[in-house]
């Protein structure tokens, strides 16, 4: 039971630019969690925290006291060691769908727990429940029991991890204070190190289509995460990688997982493969494991066959017809030269008003809505070739869809000399 | 209607360090009242603004849509001119109290909505209300009744004036957002604007036992108050007073009762009767009647008789015996010498501490209640001569009562040189 505190107390001490004590944040998180501190002290708090930050102590406590808010998941009886990937989020970022297996069959466990998207980049477990008969909740046994059977799952995260984080992840939403880095970087790693990952490796996107539209604040982000990784005893590295350009060649639920599906076949888009064998690569050195060469198993087959695995695992079909939608609609390239410039957020807002994602949580996405792109910056383009085929169910979409790709791409005349920058631009660790 | 906003746009604008718009002020402020903005996102409003700061035109904006939230009263139909007070609040404040009849007496109405005590400073209504039969809500015709017929009013201000003060100064108590100068300033004069005065006088305090410790913070203050009175066409002055000390002898409800009638008798501490004259000669002033003398009129017993009419018209007895504490509590002075110092606020903790204020809007005051100090800094005392009475029906408060009077009050050598500062600093316009 943490000592008594008072709501208005704590919070006047950040607003004045004090640090938290160790007490303070521990009371403040579980009254909170409790419903003693109401959520007007929170939405006051977290402001405070906002604009007058917090240091490395005050954060890592912040989370701790979050993870302790509910239960903790324990790996240690597994046969093999576990790492786990985030991602802050990024347009056509489906690299989870093939990573988890591909790590798995290189003998670490994953143990994904994922959320549903909001708003424009989409979320892992609305891509995963296009395919027929997949389910997203597992027990906790039924978690474990998969991890030591086929070694990797991906699933709703339960309502026990971290509880004191949903309600104020629910509450940031609504109050303007999602972009605080220490109330960011405590959320997702509270959820990560309950979750009970031995090894954890960060994606922190960076450009127009992620969260972080900066480098150095990407960067803070990435340092900050990390740091409360090592305090917690996780080892935990980061990938700062772009998110100007959206990922591969398609943005949505059902085009994602196929382009998945094409990567475990040993073809799909090079930037989706690199990317993978990158965060696969930090996943097994982290779990201990640096004598597998993930590209390997990619190119002999074992990650498919573990993709297959997990997907029957949980009752779905890897083998069944992908959903496809009603209507489509083909943007045709303006002039013919090079494609310079394919911006992710113009990209990620298409595919979200197309209905691959969702405004309100509570609101329901279309398994086949999205986004397939025909060319990627460097490619050269044609006048007339198709440029973008836009994917719904609803043909009323396509207007506010196409207006969102406006000036969202650029094409140069043909000789323009054009390098597209690298996927991975720097790591933290 | 105002334009429809979003609360995390307008909270956004402000966390970001942009002014906010007149009509993101007026929907936040109307949306707010109505309940479409939640107390949270109003909560993370404030503390952005908190830290934030709003300019002139924002904070006059802010207060204007506080207004239009709710009723305005106009007293255009009076005979005479209107003016009226507004103490930021302090320790043994009981100016009111002689003031507002004086002024009535004067030739101006005094149309004077109150508000009950919260904390060590006590409250208007409830000194008054130790006076048997005294009611303190009137109805709006009654009001205007007796400032034709008495000139004078001290009442409950209704549920009708800027409905959005009410809730947000509740919100502001509990989310540690009081201390901002843009919300109290806007706080304060929506609520005087409202009550449709047509001359204001500002009281701000400044010192130990005020809100505003530092001369520049009630500085600041008082020209922000300033601003938004002559923007809203009220001739408003404001006087920044001494409340290191606490004002005249007695600290508490009865107590402060009988001293007020002391000086509208002709008699009365010195420094209660000057900041009285002050006060009036800057409301006359502000009414137009800068053709009366106030000391002539209290001399003459006019003001007696005004507080007499005033009394009964709300169902007072003016000559009716006040209450009397049950218990009582005698502190000596510890050496001879000079008092040199008497701290505000340990007086003023002592007396809240005693029964005379309340913690929780909900708690009754104990009209006897209180501190009476027989000295002021600057008299000689003797040693074991009464310094302090201290008064409460309830005996086991005195412990309490007497640790805040602890260390609050220095006698020094007979023949220390000691000049008291002057109760008036300075006047803002």
């Amino acid at each position: 039971m943490p000592t008594r505190h008072d709501a208005v107390e704590v919070i006047l001490a950040k607003r004045d630019r004090h640090e938290l004590t160790d007490s303070q944040i521990d009371w403040v998180i579980d009254a909170y969690t409790r419903g003693d501190v109401a959520d007007e002290q929170m939405a006051a708090l977290a402001m405070a925290v906002l604009l007058n930050g917090m240091n490395r102590r005050e954060i890592s406590r912040w989370t701790g006291a979050m993870i302790a808010s509910g239960e903790r998941m324990d790996f240690s009886s597994l046969s093999r060691p576990t790492a786990d990937k985030h991602s802050t989020g990024g347009v056509g970022d489906k690299i989870t769908l093939p990573l988890a297996p591909l790590v798995a069959a290189c003998g670490v466990a994953v143990p994904q727990l994922s959320g549903r998207g909001l708003g424009h980049t989409g979320g892992t477990l609305d891509k995963l429940e296009s395919i027929p008969g997949w389910r997203a909740a597992l027990s906790n046994e039924e978690m474990l029991a998969q991890l030591e059977s086929v070694g990797a799952v991906i699933c709703a995260a339960g309502d026990g991890l971290a509880p004191a984080d949903k309600k104020l992840y629910a509450l940031r939403d609504v109050t303007g204070t999602v972009e605080a880095i220490p109330l960011i970087a405590s959320s997702i790693m509270s959820k990560k190190i309950a979750e009970g990952t031995g090894a954890l490796v960060l994606d922190v996107k960076v450009g127009t289509g992620a969260f972080m539209k900066s480098l150095d604040s990407a960067r803070e982000l990435a340092e900050t995460m990390v740091a409360l990784g090592q305090d917690a005893g996780v080892h935990t590295v980061a990938l700062l990688t772009d998110m100007s350009t959206p990922l591969g060649l398609t943005a949505g639920n059902a085009v994602e997982v196929q382009e998945s599906v094409d990567v475990l076949a040993g073809g799909g888009p090079a930037d989706v493969v690199e990317l993978t064998l990158a965060l696969a690569r930090e996943m097994l050195a982290g779990a201990g494991r640096t004598d597998v060469d993930p590209a390997e198993v990619l190119a002999s087959g074992r990650a498919m066959d573990a993709w297959k695995a997990m997907i029957r695992a949980q009752d779905g079909d890897p083998d069944a017809a992908l959903p496809q939608a009603r209507e489509s609609h083909v943007v045709t390239a303006p002039s013919s030269g090079v494609l310079t410039r394919l911006d992710a957020m113009a990209v990620g807002l298409a595919a979200w008003r197309l209905g691959a994602g969702r405004a309100r949580k509570e609101d329901p996405v279309q398994a086949g809505a999205g986004v397939v792109w025909h060319a990627r910056p460097g490619d050269p383009v044609t006048a007339g070739q198709p440029l973008f085929t836009l994917l719904t169910d609803e043909a009323e979409r396509f207007d506010r869809a196409l207006a969102s790709l406006e000036g969202g791409y650029d094409v140069a005349p043909e000789g323009t000399p054009f390098t597209p920058g690298p996927i991975v631009i720097d790591r933290v660790s």
